[in-house]
């Protein structure tokens, strides 16, 4: 029987040679040993600091009791456990006190926690937050803000989204002003004064670290006084919630930054979600209202600085939503061989006078079973693909590293949207599997379906994810992207043809690859996007099945180049995933892709008063 | 804009014809006047005392004192004002104090309930058990149990299910044993002591009335003392909470039913379900433990008198689902119209300078509304067709009678599980239409989604649904069932071939219905069940989707004869909502059939050890 571990192991080590990347200079030091020993410990820490509390932090949501916002006791033990094994930093240079660890064996580690518990870790946004700066801040908010987050110090978050604006960053309408005079000299950075509302904040306000450094995208006034509308009058802030001196010790001042409130959220309640008031003077600095806020890098190129690690903060969406996809999986196939109930339904009817049978012998369990694997080992092969594209992206040759970017670049919506939707729809087989039992508190699966709901949401939509795929990333530098990925899948579609047990899903894939591409010209033959985008979404459901065949196909490779006897039950179980995805799910991008090869317009031209 | 209430007019009337029905003598006194009085007060009660709670019973879910089982005082208040509406015997004969209305239209009226809250209610479970035993029992225990729970004295329950026996009732082990000498003449019905576990009881503990009725199925044991495995040996009793007596008046004794435990589940919160113990001892009924139980029809009868209203039943889950697929689809229209964000994608790009525009003006929302809409709407023509049949065949000539009892047969497993599958998906678009909001409970389409996951599961889950589909209801009396849906859809399909503008869809829903025939043979094509239903699930989606644009079809027909010029908005809904299913969702099912046509047994021959 597969766990994550025997996943993980094969996807990273037989199916991706991950060990390979350790002839670059970055990662000599390491080994398979290494990597071993760094999921061992995930894994540990996993099982014994974050598995067994996943039902208390649903059960006990953050709450505030109007100075403090309360936390189970486990989130603390948690974060401690997660900071003192350093994957806080594990893919950072060792000056910075990290491991150098390849990202791909680093998202494959953190895989662990999100499967033990997907809220309750908030340190993706504190790594996050810290790339962000190292990539774009001075030498010195580099060394007060990113080092004491990598540490585990403090803590960190992203603050985008406003009330009125959530997907459409452009509308954003909180301002940065200039703090007098000398304001350009302050040792961390021009010093601003910010003020407006925050949305969506997750980790936005806690006590589990000394201090929160929050990342914010605010807006320079012009000269007269006016917040210039779009995306390029954006500027990032580093807005600490105490104030810090250049030592990077707090200064005993509270910034102007106030918890605004909690969201009570339909699930991923270990990590508090915020609305946050900047500004507004519940803690006037210095007198004045007002956060004190630090320009990182250049006014204007907020976006761009905030969005460096966007393609990373994807994967982890999807790693998070593969997860839970498996950890789903994982509980209703325990349930299923433990389960009995029913007789298989044979030739000559039920004979009741039977003993019942474990429900895993049932054909119709056997299907949401299959399925949830398909879902959930499938959008994992992807994700770590397309972690290792990052790597890739950062110590190959040139012209390699190019390729790996650019085919990273349209894969990440699929990336983030696919296990999102399919993870999803495991975790509701999951519940089916359970029966009654499955919408019961009594059994962790629907609380993963909760949790799950959130990843078509944040991080960019499904929507905004099938605009930047149709709209952008299949039509950039003139097609080159989708025109390597076709070339990427090609090369599996030869490999898979000198197999004979998979030329025929070779031959399928050919065809829906032929499909896609044809589709993605036919959308945009007459270059209105209105017309071309008006079923992105799915587009981007045929798009993402697609690739998902093409990862089950190079997994089947993968199985049969390392063992062609199949005599591991585990490799037959890949091979029979292939099998269900390639039978049961590749066949219905042909329903998708139509409305967009017509440029149907049913949807986009109803009138509104029809609805 | 289209609202339940002017939907249910449109299906009702002009679609259904409703007020037709008037000429048959059951419902001679009935009018479009008296059908439109009750649907007004449905409408009004459900909107005074029922949708203002829903989140109320959401969140103060049921607990239990030690003594009692807790309910908030709203449940009380809409049970009373449910109780004395008349509605728990608005379909019952005039001499049991009900109003004689046809079941369409009690359904339909009870939509309004559901769609306000779907699990405040009870009291469909109470009419479900008062009508069995109006079937199959005796004239005494009519008058004692139907007639007290039809006038909101009592409540009913139906227990089936036990902690090791769900959806396989055969193996059920509650014992029912002879009440010593003289059982048999007691005048409330052989007299029993039964003892044993039923599980996932809804409504099975409450103060909400006076006293409870459970109906339990169990087993009178065999001469040797020993229970018969199968379902012939299942006997059905009424096991009054508080023994009664035969003037229907409490005695002041305790019945030996205990609750063991309730439920605490992911949604459909309001309603109370439990784990109750029969006979245990816990209140022994003079002097001995055993729960009194009085049997209700023949020994061995049980299930057979259970299932009497089984269709109906399911058509009531159908619609529950339904419901709250349109509850969310209203929900998230009027968020779509009223929440601004981003701009229209035009031939320039998105102009920031430029007001925001309502998200409903963005074509992906437009495309998640429609589709909610279809869903919908479609599952509720679905489901008041079904509930025009069981009119039709209690009512209409016996020729005409018998056809209604046998289209009604092959669409129920369709009417339960379509709804409970696509209107849940419509509740997560509804999610997805919010953004973040959507995932806060401060907005009301989370619960929607958690109430609505119920329904694939109670009733019968997906998977019973699907057997019994593929494998009793296409194939009873030589396939006579699939053969009358057939002549019905085509009559469809003639009368859309003779209107040019849906001519074209009817030759895609001939083309999928004869997809389906040709499908429904191949998988039986060796007679052989292992192979046959091993892809049941899939062969009932595909039949669902055909089954859906064969409805929306016939509201697009029923549409253009009442108004070819189409100048009501509400109209040009209905056309574009079938132009949305025939060109999204219809071709869905190819994909779906291909498996069970080819009798693909990827699922059902995966190796246990291979998962």
């Amino acid at each position: 029987m597969s766990t994550l571990r025997s996943t993980i192991d094969f996807l990273l080590n037989d199916w991706l040679d991950a060990t390979s990347l350790n002839q670059r200079e970055r990662f000599a030091d390491h080994s398979r040993e290494t990597f071993d020993a760094v999921l061992d410990t995930c894994e540990r820490i996993a099982r014994e600091k974050f598995a067994p509390f996943n039902r208390t932090v649903d059960a006990q949501e953050p709450h505030f009791d109007g100075e403090k916002v309360i936390l189970p006791q486990c989130t603390y033990d948690a974060r401690l456990a997660y900071a003192e094994s350093g994957m806080l930093c594990a893919a950072q240079d060792y000056e910075l006190g990290g491991m150098q660890l390849p990202y791909v064996v680093e998202a494959a580690a953190n895989g662990f926690f999100a499967c033990a518990s997907v809220s309750i870790n908030t340190s993706m946004l504190t790594s996050a937050n810290a790339n962000a700066i190292l990539v774009a801040g001075s030498p010195l908010q580099r060394l007060v803000f990113a080092v004491n987050e990598f540490n585990g110090r403090w803590a960190g978050t992203m603050a985008l989204s406003e009330p009125q604006a959530g997907s459409s960053l452009s509308d954003i309408s909180t301002r940065a002003e200039a703090d007098g005079e000398g304001f350009e000299s302050d040792p961390l950075g021009p010093r601003y004064r910010l003020r407006g509302n925050k949305m969506w904040i997750s980790a936005g306000e806690h006590e589990l670290t000394e201090n929160i450094a929050h990342l914010v995208l605010a807006k320079i006034p012009d000269e007269h006084g006016k917040l210039v509308p779009g995306v390029k009058s954006i500027s990032l802030f580093i807005v600490p919630k105490k104030l810090v001196n250049e030592e990077g010790e707090l200064t005993g001042e509270r910034n102007d930054v106030a918890l605004a409130g909690l969201n009570h959220k339909l699930g991923w309640r270990g990590t508090t979600n915020t609305l946050l008031n900047f500004g507004e003077g519940k803690y006037p600095v210095r007198g004045k209202a007002g956060a004190i806020g630090y320009l990182v890098g250049q006014p204007g190129e907020g976006l761009k600085n905030m969005f460096h690690m966007m393609n990373e903060a994807r994967i982890a969406i999807g790693m998070a939503a593969t997860m839970l996809g498996l950890a789903g999986y994982y509980a209703s196939l325990e349930y299923a061989k433990t389960r009995t109930q029913g007789r298989p339904v044979g030739q000559g009817g039920k004979d009741a006078s039977q003993a019942p049978v474990a429900i895993i012998e049932h054909a119709d369990v056997k299907r949401m079973l299959l399925a949830q694997k398909a879902y959930g080992e499938g959008a994992l092969a992807l994700n770590l693909y397309c972690a290792k594209l990052v790597d890739e992206g950062r110590t190959a040759s040139a012209e390699q590293a190019d390729r790996a970017k650019l085919l990273l670049e349209v894969l990440t919506p699929i990336a983030k949207s696919w296990p999102s939707e399919w993870c999803l729809e495991a975790n509701s087989l999951a519940i089916q599997v359970h029966g009654g039992y499955g919408y019961t508190r009594d059994f962790p699966v629907e609380q993963y379906w909760r949790d799950n709901r959130l990843n078509m949401i944040h991080e960019g939509t499904h929507g905004i994810q099938a605009a930047d795929l149709l709209g952008r990333k299949v039509r950039m530098l003139g097609g080159a992207g989708l025109k390597l990925l076709a070339e990427t899948v090609n090369a599996t579609i030869q490999k898979a043809m000198a197999q004979e047990s998979l030329s025929a899903y070779a031959n399928q894939l050919a065809r829906a690859l032929a499909e896609v591409g044809a589709t993605t010209k036919a959308a945009w033959a007459n270059e209105n996007p209105e017309e071309a985008l008006a079923n992105a979404v799915p587009y981007m459901q045929a798009f993402g099945h697609m690739v998902l065949a093409w990862m089950w196909l190079d997994v089947a490779c993968g199985v049969l180049e390392k063992d062609t006897a199949l005599s591991d039950l585990q490799n037959a179980g890949r091979m029979n995933a292939t099998r269900y995805f390639f039978h049961y799910e590749l066949p219905k991008i042909g329903a998708w892709l139509r409305v967009v090869k017509e440029r149907d317009l049913t949807c986009a031209q109803m009138p509104l008063d029809a609805f």
